[in-house]
């Protein structure tokens, strides 16, 4: 326990962390870029019990600013910085899980870093640390779990620059780690983040008090310099929406907080607070030790490189935050995209959420991300007998009498015998992913789901599906030619836009495609129009109204048919169905069908 | 000219401008916030004629950083911040107008600011010049084109801050503004705006050698905080794209240039440039009370406030740019929703720009903008004899063959003849702005279109009309309940998804409301899905296919009948036509009309 002071105390006034637990190598860490530190010690915490198979660890990346103090270990802990997620019968459940939070290598809180003392001149190293980079912290946490005796992870748990180190744990270490959920995070920093933390480390390196980085023994360091540097952090981690919810209401009524920065507005008040705080327990070398690696950190500069730093052996989880602009969800698509390149096991949500960069450290969103989490991890784990699974709970729900899948069934049932046996299949519109848990119950082993819907998304990740959000309007870039042996559009067609980009795009990605729709030239809808001369509805699968109905195309089975002859496509079965009467329609479909399902390819 | 090197010689470096005039007003000049300044030289630059009626006279308002010096002079003159804009034959055109800019108020290029002389002291007034305002800068302005024997300006033009200030002459001195085109500006900043204001504040103040603002006669100023707070600014002044755009291809190659900032990445090296350059041309006290003047700057706290501070009297021309996030297209929308309360006229719209808030200094969109204040200028003039005024040219291009109006015109007769003389009209996917201008001629005054498509607002303010890009779907917040005599929803209704929306919307805004749809009950849409079992289509207005036309919802004339006595619709006429025929229709028009045109309200 001695050793984390030795490290630490550089920061003036921090709070010794009470429950850390320090290992020391005392063999040479070879850096990446370069570089050799002689001696590493590593703080960390661990929250639950490893089992007898030692399969049950979790190892948790802190952000920028966190440390190894990820939640608190009883009631008379202080507070840690996700205990909304970590601990007892949370997402990540310590009666559960074994949880290994490290304090990052570079960091000021236990872990080597820049205010460490030097064995090789007995000084602090300041500016003489080498540069390190995410690569490195990873390989530094891999010494600790190997020490730890864990021969591979359940999985890497972070968010931010604990995301970055999750996904350079799958990409260094791949048979180590079985899963990874990676939030609000990025393949690279863009150009804006980067840009942000190159303004706080000028700011920080070009104040007069940094004396080349060796202002330890200094009475004043660059304290101004880390202020406004972890000011404009603070910036970044909200979202407008979010600061104009903290701040409008009291715009010009500062808040009366100890620091000499401008208190003019009530948000110059929170910024110059938040920054006089953080001097007093982060060490300005760390911060630029630590932004330096993030702004480092690339899993591949080209779609190439990055689709080969995603491996597919590693189930996935990405989570991104609709108002995060400092690591921006097409980021996370970026990611996501690489991985279904792969065909790797991942699901993905953009959690709609107005809380920025910060929204995973918060509870504003946490009822979904955090079930997310806990539906994902379990989902890892054999299950419990006596426990029911998440699956069994979704199925439970969406039974239920109100469910609109209860009755519809006949479809399914053709759709699961029209896909081939073990056939890979790509679910667009999957919904609650019914038919695709259905499939995978008859063995098949590549299922994957679209869906925009965030609670049907998480409905799939309770059934241990892998699901992605995407707009369909918005194309399959993320899908390869022919990725999938099936690509089942069921009835979706009638609510996109875009119909022809997207039937042309299932048809590059899918070997064959099943499509379903409504017919609008069933004979009840044929007698409304032309006897009653009202717009088809109200009958068969076209229930709504024309003014409030979801469906935003209206086409026959005929319709389709020539559409297919005009654009090349081959037909290779159709089906109809009468749903009201459940019965399947042989004889003049386009007249007796209200549904219709097609088995179409391309030709050539 | 001597005085204007008396107030900027504090700037190092800074080059002497040319063609700069100064005022001198020895009289004291008192502040909004209490304070006054004994003397103020203004230094401005003017260019083209005033004619002999004194009426074509611009101000030009800069933003932050700039100076008088907008445009060039001559071909040998140093090139202005606005060249694109202001010039013989540009939009805003020196043979036509008179225009005036001055430096403003607290700035550092001849204007009286931080680093002037105090008279009462003889030294300089540092931190002791008093805080100002927008509204300060906008009074010295007045009091500029008071001494230029102008006594009504034609316009007042500013982007960002140059924006605010022309909102403020609005507020201020409506009887002497004939018209405002404020770009990329807000009614106040939020929170976020104001956040990376204060942290730049910070970082100059607190930087030692600031001096207590009187580092004038030190070696060095406060040099590292004013970079600091320039390339926090710069940040903020691109878009994450333009960002990309700009640095992504050699992230990791900074560019060869002089300074002493981080340049590790091409992104730093940019950044690090910016600021280095910025000190050598900008006082840091200018920085703070600009920045601060900006800061305090506020049309209204409340939307009535805004609402009141918003002179129907002018006419008005808002302009924001959709991936400006420093002043959020939103906050241009606050300001138009003001002036639509107020009965103002007023044009806006969102440009489609990838360049953040620079882009009104850009060449980008500059093909949009531009050509906007360009008409929208022209317009506020008498026509020229022997000038094609700028609606005749629209009139003209829109007349082409292939322009889908062309034979289409039965219906605008009607809705012409429906609309009460006199009435005010919101004309809701108003397009090119035909009906409207039909209307125009008939003698209506207030007349507004909403419409979505740019080049489409472009051709309606070349036409002179007001109009206000909005998306339908989002509503019609920004009118008040029975603003309008009449709102015509003309060949709109199918394609909007929140029909009940939309419909009761227009119902509230307009005493009576024209809607025209095209029938889904037209004889030859029955024959075609009763006989051929096919999606209506083709024929009438609905010419395009079931996959690829705008149209989304499908009605009848009965559906709509259905619908009003359902929502208690007041139906008070009725029409409808066979346009392919080009006849009105009186005999069951739900099966002989292609067209229907309803004037409805809402009952009680």
């Amino acid at each position: 326990m001695s050793k984390i002071f030795e490290s630490s105390d550089n920061v003036r006034n921090s709070k010794p962390l009470r429950h850390v637990k320090t290992l020391v190598f005392s063999e040479p860490f070879a850096l990446e870029l370069g570089g050799i530190l002689p001696c590493v010690t590593v703080a960390f915490e661990t929250y639950g019990r490893l089992n007898e198979a030692r399969d049950n660890a979790i190892i948790l990346c802190h952000a920028l600013s966190g440390d190894s103090h990820v939640a608190q270990h009883d009631s008379e802990d202080d507070p840690g910085w996700w205990d909304i997620m970590v601990g007892p019968g949370k997402p990540i459940d310590t009666n559960r899980f074994f949880v290994i939070c490290p304090n990052v290598l570079g960091g000021c809180r236990g872990t080597t870093g820049p205010g460490a003392i030097n064995p090789a001149t007995e000084k602090r190293y300041g500016q003489n640390f080498p540069t390190i980079t995410v690569g490195d912290m990873v390989g530094l946490q891999r010494w600790l779990i190997n020490r730890l005796g864990i021969e591979k992870l359940l999985a890497v748990v972070g968010g931010s620059v604990g995301g970055h180190q999750a996904l350079m744990w799958a990409k260094l270490f791949p048979d180590h780690v079985g899963s990874v959920v990676a939030l609000a995070t990025s393949p690279r920093l863009n150009s804006q983040a980067l840009a942000f933390d190159v303004v706080g480390r000028n700011a920080i390196r070009r104040d007069p008090h940094y004396y080349g980085g060796q202002y330890y023994d200094h009475e004043h360091g660059p304290e101004v310099g880390l202020a406004v540097a972890r000011m404009i952090g603070h910036i970044t981690y909200l979202s407008p929406e979010a600061m104009k919810r903290k701040f409008e209401a009291d715009r010009m009524t500062p808040h009366e907080v100890a620091t000499e920065f401008e208190k003019v507005f009530s948000v110059g008040s929170y910024l110059g607070y938040q920054g006089t705080k953080f001097v007093e327990r982060f060490d300005a070398n760390s911060y630029i030790a630590l932004t330096m690696a993030m702004d480092l950190f690339d899993m591949g500069t080209t779609r190439e490189e990055l689709v080969k730093a995603c491996p597919a052996s590693c189930r996935w989880l990405i989570i991104s935050f609709s108002s995060d602009w400092l690591f921006p969800s097409e980021q996370s698509r970026d990611i996501v995209n690489a991985l279904i390149a792969r065909n790797a096991p991942v699901s993905y949500c953009n959690v709609q959420s107005s809380c920025g960069h910060d929204a995973f450290l918060l509870l504003d969103d946490f009822a979904l991300y955090g079930e997310m989490i806990r539906a994902f991890l379990i989902n890892q784990t054999p299950p419990h007998s006596g426990q029911l699974s998440t699956e069994a709970v979704v199925d439970k729900q969406s039974h239920a009498p109100t469910s609109i899948f209860h009755q519809r069934r006949l479809d399914y049932d053709r759709i699961v015998e029209l896909v081939e046996p073990g056939a890979s299949v790509l679910d667009l519109g999957c919904g609650s992913g019914r038919l695709l848990a259905r499939l995978k119950r008859k063995g098949h082993r590549r299922l994957v789901g679209v869906e925009l819907d965030e609670q049907k998304i998480l409905a799939c990740i309770c059934r241990g599906l892998d699901v992605v959000q995407a707009d369909l309007n918005k194309g399959l870039r993320a899908f390869a030619d022919q990725q999938f042996d099936c690509v089942v559009l069921s009835q979706t067609l009638q609510a996109v836009l875009d119909v022809e980009g997207v039937i042309a795009d299932i048809l590059r990605v899918g070997r064959t495609c099943i499509v379903t729709f409504p017919n609008i030239a069933y004979h009840k809808n044929r007698r409304i129009l032309a006897e009653e001369g009202r717009a088809p509805g109200g009958s068969g699968w076209m229930r709504q109204k024309w003014y409030n109905t979801p469906d935003i195309r209206f086409l026959s089975i005929a319709d389709f048919e020539e559409f297919c002859v005009e654009k090349g496509i081959r037909i290779e079965r159709r089906l109809a169905m009468d749903t009201e009467a459940n019965l399947e329609v042989s004889e003049n479909p386009n007249y007796n069908a209200d549904l219709a399902i097609f088995v179409i390819s391309r030709v050539g």
